[in-house]
């Protein structure tokens, strides 16, 4: 296998990954495709909306349940489930989610020691509309996490981190821009490793030019689907855009739904098959639930197939009830993996 | 069967059931036997507690998801799921949980026109903790909810409603209490019936003589369970417990869990089968969601026998997912009752 980083590193670190996204309260409600297609709203995207476009869709959309998200949070919350050792950096309100945010994640183990505004918009929601086949189509009011900015990145931490996690989503806002590129500068500084996720086709879409320059030069570990890694290529056709990402990042996990998910890195080649699930209920956070156990495997030094199928068993739990955060022990389901 | 009422009375109201109650946002997370004992929790009961003592265990417990709750509250939503026209009366704050819970019962198809208090404590939670046996224990703050009382309740609201149903819990803040008696007296003024749930054996332990006193003579239809109906009458034997309640009041509906329920009405009783259920997951809300259908299948001009099997119907479904208010179509699955 790829020595992918020294255990030496990870053993002097506080941390095993440090997670940087925005900080999120999912509200969570059941919809048809005609009030999809009623409202516009792009099937299985996450899509920006103001908090005029947020009250006026939330008047519309049914009960709901409220449940934290985020996709680097839910990625580090399910880390710290199985036993990694995380930290988050995101920007949330000292308001009734923020305080739900700050709660839920400090309960899951993470670090989570960003300060809340005290002033300006409240704390993020996103709210998640899941269609009767288990998909999920997202509008993202951002609130306040989109002025998370460079002073929110506190070398300190950084430097704590085996692994600095950046999700995608950050690209939208300039200030979290400029955040996120000091959170890579400082990561590899330090002698860490830089992981992203691509987050969303359109949010790829949006920034092409920038994330290929990123995954040339300055990330370790990427995370895609396949609709992603394709957006990024402009291709239609996964193998094509495998050989494509092949050689650019140290590490890519490219995840297929039902159809499992390909690991490369260099000349070496896995193909990890989906794990089954009796129902899947819901497919929120089933991407950032397989980079938590593969980042899990990997500060655990184990081998790139293992890490692949922590993913996918991880993945599999998290789209077998409605939110984006584990229910079940993930260490227990994991056990069988890891020997 | 017993003319419970006239039909005349339900078709000259707007609506079938108003619905007085603390309004709730429930926070929902698993914990086990020995979380309860460490913290001393009461298992299964609904314990009131203080701002202070919800912080501290809201630090304590794990990670949770949010949901609307309040017993009034979910029996009112599932009434309204099933087709039926439900008023809700409770206070919230202008709050973020005040929102959730307004957005929520709206979104039912509830009318809730109680105004949002701009000051005071803040909307009021309920931490509910649920056992690997799927038993529910709750530990609420009531925040502002604590002060609804007699100026909250409109008489042209109580008025309207052929059914004002009114929850134990109401007997703790005193002003509560006052709204509770307000309102029961206006209901009957207008021609309409009362109904109570007894919520909780703690609860009637501690209001024995007032239940009493409202069981013979001011409420027209009784829900409670085993446990409550056993403390009222402080016997540890259902049948004579039944034996009691018989003709203290019109109708009573006591329910058992997984023995089912019984109705009861003057000389006419109905043994109910529970429905069953794949997987038990959370009984929170089985209660109201048997009330919901209950007086949904009275307010419709049903037998007790039918309204005792949809109320067995909407309870099998809210216990088979976390949360107290139905996920599924709950028009869908009361139909081969409704025939």
């Amino acid at each position: 296998m790829v020595e992918v980083f020294e255990r030496s590193v990870v053993e002097g670190r506080r941390f095993d990954v440090v997670g940087i996204g925005n900080a999120i309260v999912d509200v969570i409600t059941h919809a048809d495709d005609g009030f999809l297609a009623e409202n516009g709203l792009a099937k299985g995207a996450m899509t920006l909306i103001d908090a005029e476009q947020a009250e006026h869709l939330y008047g519309l959309m049914g009960a709901g349940i409220e449940s934290s998200g985020g996709s680097a949070a839910n990625t580090i919350a399910g880390l710290a489930a199985l036993g990694g050792r995380g930290a988050f950096v995101g920007k949330v309100r000292n308001d009734q989610l923020g305080g739900i945010f700050r709660h839920d994640i400090g309960a899951m183990g993470v670090a989570f020691d960003s300060a809340a505004a005290t002033e300006g918009p409240p704390t993020a929601r996103c709210l998640v509309f899941v269609t009767p086949d288990a998909q999920r189509t997202m509008q993202t009011f951002l609130g306040v996490s989109a002025g998370l900015g460079p002073d929110d990145i506190d070398e300190e931490v950084i430097a704590q981190g085996a692994v600095t996690y950046l999700e995608g989503y950050l690209w939208d806002p300039p200030p979290a821009k400029a955040a996120f590129q000091k959170a890579a500068r400082l990561a590899h500084k330090h002698g860490n490793m830089v992981a992203l996720t691509l987050s969303d086709p359109f949010c790829v879409d949006r920034h092409r030019l920038d994330f290929l320059d990123l995954v040339e030069g300055h990330v370790d570990v990427l995370f895609a689907n396949e609709a992603e890694i394709s957006a990024l290529y402009q291709t239609d056709d996964f193998d094509t855009a495998l050989q494509q990402v092949a050689g650019h990042c140290q590490v890519a996990a490219l995840t297929r739904s039902e159809k499992g998910a390909v690991i490369i890195s260099g000349e070496e080649v896995h193909v990890i098959d989906a794990v089954p699930v009796a129902e899947v209920v819901d497919t929120t956070g089933a991407g950032d639930l397989f980079a938590a156990g593969f980042l899990f495997g990997l500060t655990q030094g184990r081998n790139l197939h293992d890490c692949g199928r922590l993913g996918a068993v991880c993945a599999a739990e998290v789209i077998s009830h409605y939110g984006a955060r584990p229910e079940t022990d993930l260490t227990k389901l994991v056990a069988p993996v890891l020997g």
